[in-house]
């Protein structure tokens, strides 16, 4: 491993031990249009890491929520007629102010519909899509790969993070694997997409969007390697999830920061 | 402080220590509009304190559901159509039997639309009004503060409860302030909705609607400054919190009751 | 208690024994149209049992998740008009693939328009029904009882299930009483509809529907008893569920098993 390379780590582990502080003395307030399933775990995920969470998907009051947000997350999960008008309204907002948006473009292999609708969303110019490989694999036409992941974030302009085993954060220039967490956390609902609202949360407060989205990925890893060493199973897992993000300090991420670039 | 001032305190906690068992017994049946990520939430603290919830919104049910319920909560949060048609059809059917009403106007801050509906709703007469300051600022045209929200109550005919780091209750006339609860508890999302459901369940156990809500929210404060001493973070104060609602006692009332006239 | 009957009992104890490896081997995919407020519990004990959920209702959706799943949940809770549409796009899609379906009737004794909506669907054929006296009494239309199930399994066609106390599964030939479970389950919103998507994932792994379901029934009691045991009250129940149900052992079901033909 170069020496480059290891500065890599270094840079994101540095950055990750300041999030949680940044996030806290910011409180973003980040507009949530996300999937029925998870808008109550997301907004405690949220409000766990110090952010201020608005969760709307009524399109006569987008406009003015995202008007007054630091940042946007769309979730495409549970994707009904509102929620697509809500998107369209919340972006031309966004868009308007020059705010970085996420996509998560959920089970986007699972319905034909919704991978349409997610590839014209990529036209929006997303600043990071975060998704699992499955759904890497139906939105960029390819089995997934880092390599595939790597192109699809120099064609799309976004930071393109994958969750997995291990996680993959890429701007189609540098690229980290992420080797935090614990296999417990897919077992609890929406966990991804409460990820997918972190990394929103850590755009308002960390310019470089690599970093922030690198940064935050890695915190949430660590906060859900910590909260499996002390949980019975998934449910005490989601509840120990939100404790450890609340409590995370400095100290926690350098010990458990685990990466290779 | 005066003998009268000090027969206020004493008289709310006296009906706070009874209240959990008055609503267990009758179990009254509380028809909720709220917000999807406050649901689970609500209707699981109303479970927890022995009430019957229900939640749906759907405008072709509301009214038979409304016409066997014994109060009903209006929360604004994640306005959308079906939403505002429900509650319409819902306050109708209350309103034709005489049932109470509790508005909790959620982010009227936030969104211009929300707020001009609210006002609309004003006029519907809700028996009480939960809200936190930049709320009431919102509804009432002016600084958040006792005296406003004394004068709101006034306007209102309602009863209005302030919650913040201290919790102001109103009638126009009397006004208790309660000092129980926990910061931790902001840090939960639905929190505030749930204490408004919990109070829709008071209203329907005793008449004197400001002593319901006096009691109400001095017994939701204690739960929550009971569960934050044995919480890790807001992951487990939300658990907590209904674990301490469900098994609440007059005893715990007494030992923790901390409010000024 | 002839052998013939003790026999039942040792066969659905045996299958209830096999029942969560066999779910986790197969990862059933269960497509769920169930309430806003069960979503998320529902989806979380289904990963805990390690089946594989998902939950939209976007009419536009619905047949592709329904195409690529193996079981079907229809739970009547908060049935608005998307979710009356949708379930008539996935019974077409569930019916054209010959999956088997769970009906989850809630509230159909509190609301006419619903009820009438679930006797349509009985035409639907669900394989199994699940339910509490209250709407077993309003669909069959008269006073529950266990010969009520029996001749209500007989004449739908379905496996009949009703919860309460002791729960009551029949095909209307074979029945089983179920012991198991705690009163302080009753206290969790969407308990009984998560139990109904555990009882679809089972049908994934048994062809025998009556016998799924009943090992099934058997399973979660038995995890909200031994949950139970280690609650403090309703919030920590919720988590303890998730723990127990995917921590299930053949030998704890051997332990707990309580039940009579």
């Amino acid at each position: 491993m170069s020496e480059v390379l290891i500065g890599v780590v270094e840079k994101v582990t540095e950055h990750a031990a300041a999030l949680r502080p940044r996030v806290a003395a910011k409180s973003p307030r980040v507009h949530c249009i996300t999937n029925t399933v998870a808008q109550a775990f997301t907004a405690n995920m949220l409000l766990a890491a110090g952010a201020t969470p608005s969760v709307t998907t009524s399109p006569e009051e987008i406009a003015g929520f995202v008007a007054s947000a630091d940042n946007l997350l769309v979730n495409l999960g549970t994707l009904d007629r509102e929620r697509r008008e809500a998107i369209g309204l919340a972006l031309d907002a966004a868009t308007a102010r020059g705010l970085p948006w996420v996509l998560d473009p959920v089970f986007v292999d699972r319905s034909a519909p919704r991978l349409e609708f997610a590839r014209t969303l990529l036209a929006r110019k997303p600043a990071v899509i975060r998704l699992n490989a499955a759904e890497l694999a139906a939105l960029a036409g390819e089995v997934a790969s880092p390599n595939c992941a790597h192109k699809f974030a120099r064609k799309s302009g976004a930071i393109v993070a994958v969750t997995g085993e291990i996680d993959i954060v890429t701007d189609g220039e540098r690229l980290i694997n992420l080797q935090n967490g614990d296999e417990l956390m897919s077992k609890v609902t929406a966990m991804g997409c409460a990820e997918s609202a972190f990394v929103a949360s850590a755009l308002a407060v960390e310019s470089d969007r690599w970093l922030a989205t690198a940064a935050a990925m890695m915190v949430f890893g660590i906060a859900g390697e910590r909260a499996a060493e002390e949980s019975d199973g998934p449910g005490s897992l989601a509840v120990a999830m939100l404790d450890c993000l609340h409590g995370m300090t400095a100290e926690t991420v350098e010990q458990y920061a685990w990466a290779e670039a």
